[in-house]
Parts: C-alpha cells; sequence; structure tokens
C-alpha cells in the first residue's frame, strides 16, 4: 500500500530536519513525495543539515519556527500531509523553561491546526505524542486507555498538543491522528547533550570510550523503537483512513532492563564501559520506574508491528555514528 | 476546624472579583482572613466590583492580569494561601480563541507557579479544575480515576493548568490541591451573555420573563453546586493538609435533568417560559451526553458534601437578582 500512497504527494514535515523528520524524509522521497521540510535549526534541538545528505536536489527546506504563525500560515497551503513533528522533546529543559516549552508544544500546536483550519481544511495532520504522556505505569504494558498522569511539564505540554489535534478533529473536522511513542533510537538522533534522550547520550559516551554510569541497579523497564520502525508507522498512518481522529500507541518488541540496554550497546560498539551508581536525588524525582507500552490497537487497526530488534538496531546506529561522526559530536 | 484556620491569615484569590473568588472573599474575611483580591475585570469576564459591595474596607483589592508575570511575581510575596480561581472559562469563546485561552488558562497558571516556587515556595495553592477536563463520560459517576478526554480547547488547557499543578508538586514540592468543580451556580454569577455558563443565562431569560429553549428534549443529566458549597470545599482543602498534592471532584446530590432544572427555575422565579426545540448542529458537536461526578472522595477525605438543594439554591439566587438586578444586568 505505502508503495503507491505518497507518488506525487504533497508532504510538510515541520521538525523535518531533525532525527524522525529527517528519516521519515528520506523514506518520502523514495516513495516519490515532493517533500518540504520546515525546521528551526535551534542549535540545542535536534535539527541538523547532515541528516538530509545526499537529498538536497530531492526535497525542499524551509527554515522558519513553528511559533511564527504567518509562515505556517502559509507553508501548510496545498500540502495533502502534515507530518507534525517539531517539538521540544527534553523532560529536564521544560522543568527549567516551562515557557518555552509551553510556546513549542501547546501554542505552535494551536496555530498550525488553526492554519489548517484556515487554508487547508482538506489536509491530514500526523502528530507525534509520546508515553511521557502517561507519566508511571498503573498497570503494564501501557495501552491507549491508561490515564494520563504525566510527571513533568514537557509530559503536560505533549498532552495538551495531542488533544488540540483530537478536538480539532471532533469539533471542526480535520483529519488527524496521534501516534505515541515510546523510546526511539538509530541514525540521525541527536547525541550532543545527555538533555533530550539518555540513549542518544550514552551511544556517544560509549563511542567516546567513556564510563556510563547506570542509576540505581539499571534494572527498570523501557521500551525502544528503531527509528525505521517508526517511520513506517507514521507511513501507515497516514496511507490508511482508518487512522483518522485516533490515537495508537508504538511499542517495542520486548521490555529491556536498563543494564541488559547499556551492556548490548557497550557489546555493539566494542567500547566503553558501565558502572552501577545510586540514583541521582534530582532525577530519581522525575523518574517512573517500569513502563513500557502495548502496540496492540496499531497492529490490529494498521498492521504495524516493529521489525528491527534491538541489537541489530544498536548495530545500525553504530555504524552509522562511526562514518559519519564528524556530523553528530 | 475552619473556625480558626484563617483568622489572620493572609490570603490571596485570583479571579477575586469574580463569581466564586467573591464568595470566597466573603466568607474569608468572616473567618478573620487578611484577603487580597487579583482581578482584571475584562468586561466578557465575571469580575465584577459590585461582587464585593459593603466588603470594600475589610480586603483590599488590586487589579492586575494574571497573565501579568512581574505584577504576579509579587503579589504572591508573603501570603498563605493562594486561591487560583483565575480563568478563562468559556468552552465557545476557546473555541473561537484558543490563543487567549491558552494565555490565561496554561500560560499564566505556570508563571503564578513560576513566581510562587521562587518567592514563595511554602504557600498553599488551591486550584479550581473542572469536570470539563473529563469530556463525554465513559461511566456515570465520574470519579477522579475516569479518563481525561476533554471536548474543547478550554478543557484541554484547563487539563494542563491542573497538571501544572500537581507537577510542581511532585517535583519542586510546592502545597498544590485541585478541586475539580462540576456546574456552580448561585448570587454573583455572570448572567450578562450566555458564553460562561448557561444556568446564568437561563437565570436571566427567566427573570427577564422570556422563553428558554430547551435542546433536544432535555433528558440530558447534569449535576450542580450552590456557590457556598464549593465556597466550602476550597476551605475544607486549604484547611487540612491531607489535601495536598491531591485532586478531588465536587459534585451535585443528585443527578439533574436539563428539563427538570428549567422547570424548577421558572417555578421559582415566577416569571419566564420553556420550549422544547432540536439542537442546534454546532452546539451538539461538542455536547457530552450526561455528566455528573462522584464527591466520594473529598467526602471521605475532607467530610465536604453539598447541603444546598437545587430549589433552596435557585430560590436565593433568584432572590439575590430581584434585589440586585442593576449590577448584573
Amino acid at each position: 500500500m505505502l508503495e503507491q500512497a505518497f507518488v506525487k504527494k504533497k508532504v510538510l514535515i515541520t521538525g523535518g530536519l531533525g532525527f524522525i523528520g529527517s528519516n521519515l524524509a528520506r523514506r518520502l522521497v523514495e516513495l516519490g513525495a515532493e517533500v518540504l521540510l520546515v525546521d528551526s535549526l535551534i542549535p540545542a534541538y535536534g535539527g541538523n543539515l547532515f541528516n538530509v545528505h545526499g537529498l538536497e536536489d530531492r526535497l525542499k527546506i524551509n527554515i522558519a519556527d513553528v511559533r511564527d504563525e504567518y509562515s505556517m500560515e502559509y507553508l501548510v497551503q496545498d500540502q495533502d500531509f502534515l507530518f507534525n513533528l517539531a517539538g521540544q522533546v527534553s523532560h529536564i529543559d521544560s522543568m527549567r523553561d516551562p515557557y518555552t516549552d509551553l510556546e513549542i508544544n501547546c501554542r505552535s500546536q494551536l496555530s498550525i491546526l488553526e492554519a489548517c483550519r484556515k487554508q487547508n481544511p482538506g489536509i491530514y495532520i500526523l502528530y507525534a505524542g509520546t508515553r511521557q504522556q502517561y507519566g508511571r505505569a498503573l498497570y503494564l504494558p501501557v495501552d491507549e486507555q491508561h490515564p494520563q498522569y504525566p510527571t513533568d511539564i514537557n509530559g503536560v505540554n505533549k498532552l495538551a498538543g495531542e488533544w488540540y489535534h483530537i478536538v480539532y478533529h471532533r469539533v471542526h473536522g480535520l483529519r488527524t491522528c496521534s501516534l505515541r511513542l515510546t523510546n526511539t533510537y538509530g541514525p540521525r538522533m541527536l547525541v550532543k547533550h545527555n538533555r533530550q534522550t539518555a540513549l542518544g547520550w550514552f551511544i556517544r559516551l560509549a563511542m567516546d570510550d567513556q564510563e556510563i554510569q547506570i542509576w540505581g541497579g539499571g534494572q527498570q523497564l523501557r521500551d525502544y523503537n528503531y527509528v525505521d520502525d517508526v517511520v513506517e508507522a507514521f507511513l501507515l498512518a497516514a496511507a490508511n483512513p482508518e487512522a483518522t481522529g485516533k490515537i495508537f500507541n508504538l511499542g517495542g518488541r520486548r521490555p529491556v532492563s536498563h543494564l541488559e540496554l547499556i551492556e548490548s550497546l557497550v557489546s555493539v560498539a566494542g567500547q566503553g564501559s558501565y558502572r552501577l551508581v545510586p540514583w541521582p536525588p534530582e532525577r530519581q524525582r522525575i523518574d517512573i520506574g517500569d513502563v513500557y507500552s502495548s502496540y496492540r490497537c496499531i497492529q490490529e487497526t494498521l498492521g504495524w508491528e516493529p521489525r528491527v530488534g534491538l541489537r541489530e538496531g544498536l548495530e545500525r546506529t553504530v555504524a552509522f555514528y562511526r562514518q559519519y561522526r564528524e556530523h553528530y559530536w
């Protein structure tokens, strides 16, 4: 189905130079789409022009911030699909500077939706939600009916951003869908600093032959999706009208302990080491224990399931950064 | 307990010239508190100087908007309690102008919490949530564990504003509590227009001897709290450390059909009439069917229950507006 769904379709990706956006862009170009990327290249965020290296002649790039209402009002016009991936994704930054998180994850989502409602009500909008919206797991695996009790400002604002999409579907008839992503990893993720994803930072530490500190025994469970699987999920949701108005969890093939994750990474990298240390109190306060998601709903509705196992995904990721290290370090 | 809890305590009420804020202020002055009201008197909102008529020498009024970060940073200093009631409360306005709703119900909540964290971390903050956060009822009565699936932008933003309070409690240790109000009515509610509460508008229509249109048969169930009961709930929550970090539903004594509500109102007023008409399509799209709340949790934890029955509450309300009509019409 995907082979035909995007041929000559006009596709806008916000956060298009970021980790997931750029991997999605690569796949969409292969599928024959006319891709327009919007990204603000905020230095501390994940946007990186090298992420679309080699594709420069096959897609368009528009540098703009999703907080810029007028630019967005223009850019959404005539598009068939909007993959709405721009976001402030650091939990830590959201607690230090809650206003910026609010501007990007709430206000901009409203203005993008308003732009679509006014300028292009037929567009199909795919939103990237997050398992952070759930907070601590009251039961496992976490399904879409699990209460949303976020534990940081980023989780609250992502929840609000998602529900704006649902409300605009129900009240204004916009076609929207949200995928709640779990921990996504792979080539082109940000590894410059430790404020976005822990795993990106650990990959950097291992490949710098540094020691990775594992907090509190490392038995806490998480699930991981290789980025190609996440891209596939967005494409399946965009191509299937069954997804309209719905919310789907993604999820990993199996829960993985933090210790196993780091052992695998160090083994795959052939570099780095790890050591168990006590929890830093300020991190323990916002830790949420074991969390992993059920992807049964998207599997049954859209036929998606994660295909790339953890070791294979880590191998591909390490190989990528070994080859292109200078552009990411 | 309430007789002693507020003597000489410094109390700040945002939205203090509004419906619930001013009723709360009256009670707190009686209880010996030093009350400071903050209100912006936005013309379309519920703030009304007459709401504190007769109390002018026994409390302080500071005209300011909660969106004004610097004023709030000053005003929260040295206060013992903050009743954080300022809000954009119109569902309809939130869909027409989602940005203003966001600024007041999200951004201002963040800046009030930041002001307290920096200037007065020992303050106790009581937030007014709403049953709108739940959206359509998946089961009845709606308890605090019910999923939050809001159906309009106001519901999304009130949800976010509440969760900022919970996150600031859990991460920063601020003492916060949220009461999720159901339909509140009584003296000093806004009756100028029909965009805030339906019941306020119906009271006006009845007392103007007009016809009230009941949409779609009038069998949908809601619950109602008389404002004195809501004030009592806020005071009980503020006076009892057991409430810290918690979320409590309020709720009515029993579910009441829309038809029964209007029949009671017309009977109490001795004026007005009603007629059944079909649903206007734009309102039916955002209607949420039967909704009423369980107040078991606050009853068990704080001993609160609604005391004023619907007919008695309507009688007091109608009598108030009959006496002071010129200040509200």
